[in-house]
């Protein structure tokens, strides 16, 4: 009865004979033979051969080819599959090179390329490279980038794993805005007005009571009209929210243990891309904080400057504030604490011995801010309070203050723009260096 | 001149005798005196003394409490931290108890409870159950679900991490979509129309030409109006995009490893959840796989009946096919594989010895579809005929056609279903069971 057969998998796969698909692992086959594919990055053609580079998965191999008819016809951008002797070379960037023996042509490229991504600096602007991103990533240290933005969130789980935390997954559209003001997506639901996120903020909180501790990685929008190095509409937000706290400075130094926790990962497992981009990973140790009252006057008092900006600070002082901390103490990041009010969102908790400034807290990071973060208000009826105190209508957000309503520990949290850490780190003056594909007012391709 | 205290955070931390975070660590504990803090999950009051269920970041604990003063002020949900000592206690879920000495209240409820969150099992609609979900996620099973659902996540991740995958992030604002049809949803991206992301599709095949293997965990936006426990209207997406595969089999062969890692790491980190839900876990050997047109037929064999959709599966037909596979076969899964090309994407590639079926599949997990994947087109020539013979306009696909036109390997991939695989995997007929915040075409909040 039974006529129809069931094939498993395998036995549709075919074996060869040492088919390496990971360059790490070519070390073990020294003198012998591998089968390798890879796109064709580089030829450069010396007397009598050529030095092929290979760019694989993660690493760039060189490849030395004396078949010059074959190379004749072989174009850069081709994809392709070769038979290869693996042989030491001290001299070659990884310990060995591929001596080739046949290269079979999996699939070529159709055009010239219009920008030249294999030189050793991509020099071209960055409005070019991102137009032409989906070639540009191909750059050996273009892609640099993001495996070491890779290993920053890698880092950044497994400490909050480590520390108790569950991940979770919040809606992105949502029926209300976090942060107020202007710059949230509008979207059309069904016939109803709704929102993209502009944190996950609510879900996080209400996350607490239920899990005590989370995080998050996942899309944030911002409808920003600013066109400025330092803004995205669309970047990727760590947040990570933690309840029975003492004090908004517990978040902080749980903050600390998690950007120390990512350099680690990234020395251990990303030194050939630090290598390769020149990186300089920051020493942390403790991270010192200031009042923003005392970081303005500390400002002023060190350069003689006055900012009018007086409850928030201005690019400028960011960088200033920088520079005087680590010139005062060796430390490249510094919290800002205790921000006014006024510029702080409406959950935030208020210093209840000076009414006016918030246990909340920024992270500077060489100049620039990386991280907003402070207490929650946990108090159903301070929570109200705030709402009705800022004009805000306290029935949208009826599913907010349930959790409120029915018990909610002290909590704090915050968020880390993962772009803006990264291009710090990198040391770019322009955050959409270190975005794939970046969304501004401008730009919605590729 | 340096007037400025740079506070370091440790300065300002107050350290106790032993405080104790996670309750995984009181076991190191007994028959001394620790701190714990939690939420009231529960008080049951017995002759002369009180069980008191202290709800913590992952486990609940039972607690002995006889100061009947205190307990008679104590209001379920109200966060407490308490002085207690621990005592081994066979009969205890967790082997150990909690002797309280003292209690201090952090925060309590301001309300009556709406619904019940602590008995056994929460009766109440699916409808309630969303509508309190900031209230009704506190119950210990309701949040066992997101914890067995955080397992399936490390699993794909670790799996993949180790299989030489880079994690990426790509844009959820795009402007144009990748699967098209009428379930998009639209926006006003400054004054110019723009899409949710129906997928990741776009970019992970370009990150292919970067990268060979890329995935990515992220939200997933389509505007179905259909209104049926099957589907979200945001959900969470488990992509991954692999190079150099020599068929679209050998997706299907990554799936089947990547399936096994998330049991694996279930079982071994996540028994307490899957105890709790009674979750019977699939043992998962090799995966049997049908062609559409064989699975088709199989189902007629088998049942007698005939279904009116001859190009794809209707919800009833999936359900008997996983019935008939796991009867004949033990698989709670089966691949279906040579879908027709009329109910596939732009992007799938069609197979050359049989035009009109593609080289892609389906995975079919206990009746219910929760992987669609295949090879894709690499070939320019070929895209672009095919997005011609479908009288699409390749000028709106011109920084995809980008990839193809300048080299591309053979390639393939996949994306998985979060709530769907979690969903199957408890045994939910709902997949809304298996989302936290869940959006469908009626519901918004929370």
């Amino acid at each position: 009865m039974n006529t129809y057969q069931y094939a498993s998998i395998s036995e549709t796969k075919k074996t060869d004979a040492i088919n390496v698909t990971l360059v790490s692992q070519l070390k073990e086959y020294v003198d012998r033979t591998v089968i390798m594919h890879g796109s064709v990055y580089k030829i450069r053609k010396m007397k009598g051969f050529s030095f092929l580079i290979l760019r694989t998965a993660r690493f760039c191999i060189q490849c030395v080819c004396d078949d010059q008819a074959l190379l004749n016809e072989l174009q850069e951008e081709a994809c392709v599959r070769m038979v290869a002797e693996v042989v030491r070379e001290e001299r070659a960037r990884l310990g060995i090179e591929l001596h080739v023996k046949q290269i079979t042509v999996l699939s070529g490229p159709s055009a010239q390329m219009p920008i030249v991504i294999n030189g050793k600096v991509m020099e071209t602007s960055l409005e070019n490279k991102l137009d032409y991103r989906p070639l540009t990533l191909r750059n050996e240290k273009e892609r640099a980038i993001f495996k070491i933005q890779e290993g920053i969130v890698r880092g950044f789980r497994s400490y909050l794993q480590e520390n108790g935390f569950t991940e979770i997954h919040s809606p992105k559209i949502v029926y209300a805005g976090a942060e107020g003001g202007a710059n949230i997506f509008r979207l059309d639901y069904f016939g109803r007005e709704a929102y993209l996120a502009q944190s996950p903020q609510f879900y996080k909180q209400m996350m607490v009571g239920v899990f005590e501790r989370v995080y998050e990685v996942g899309p944030i929008f911002r409808a920003e009209k600013h066109d400025t190095s330092r803004h995205l509409n669309e970047y990727t937000g760590m947040d990570f929210e933690m309840g029975y706290i003492d004090s908004f400075r517990d978040v902080m130094e749980m903050e600390t243990g998690m950007l120390k926790a990512a350099v680690t990962e990234l020395e251990r497992e990303y030194g050939p891309e630090l290598e390769l981009l020149g990186v300089r990973l920051p020493h942390i140790r403790e991270i010192p904080s200031l009042k923003f009252s005392e970081a303005k006057a500390l400002i002023t008092e060190r350069t003689g400057r006055i900012f009018r900006e007086s409850h928030d600070f201005e690019p400028e002082e960011e960088r200033l504030l920088s520079e005087i901390v680590e010139r005062e103490t060796g430390s490249e990041f510094v919290f800002v604490t205790h921000y006014p009010a006024e510029k702080r969102p409406f959950y935030v908790m208020e210093d209840p011995e000076n009414p006016g400034e918030t246990l909340s807290f920024d992270l500077i990071f060489r100049g620039l801010e990386i991280t907003t973060g402070g207490q929650r208000i946990h108090d159903y009826g301070m929570q109200l309070q705030k709402l009705c105190d800022r004009g805000m209508d306290p029935e949208a957000f009826e599913s907010f203050l349930m959790m409120h309503r029915h018990g909610m520990p002290p909590h704090g949290g915050l968020g880390l723009g993962l772009e803006r850490f990264t291009a710090r780190l990198l040391g770019f003056e322009n955050v959409r260096q270190a975005c794939l594909f970046p969304r501004d007012i401008n730009r919605l391709t590729p």
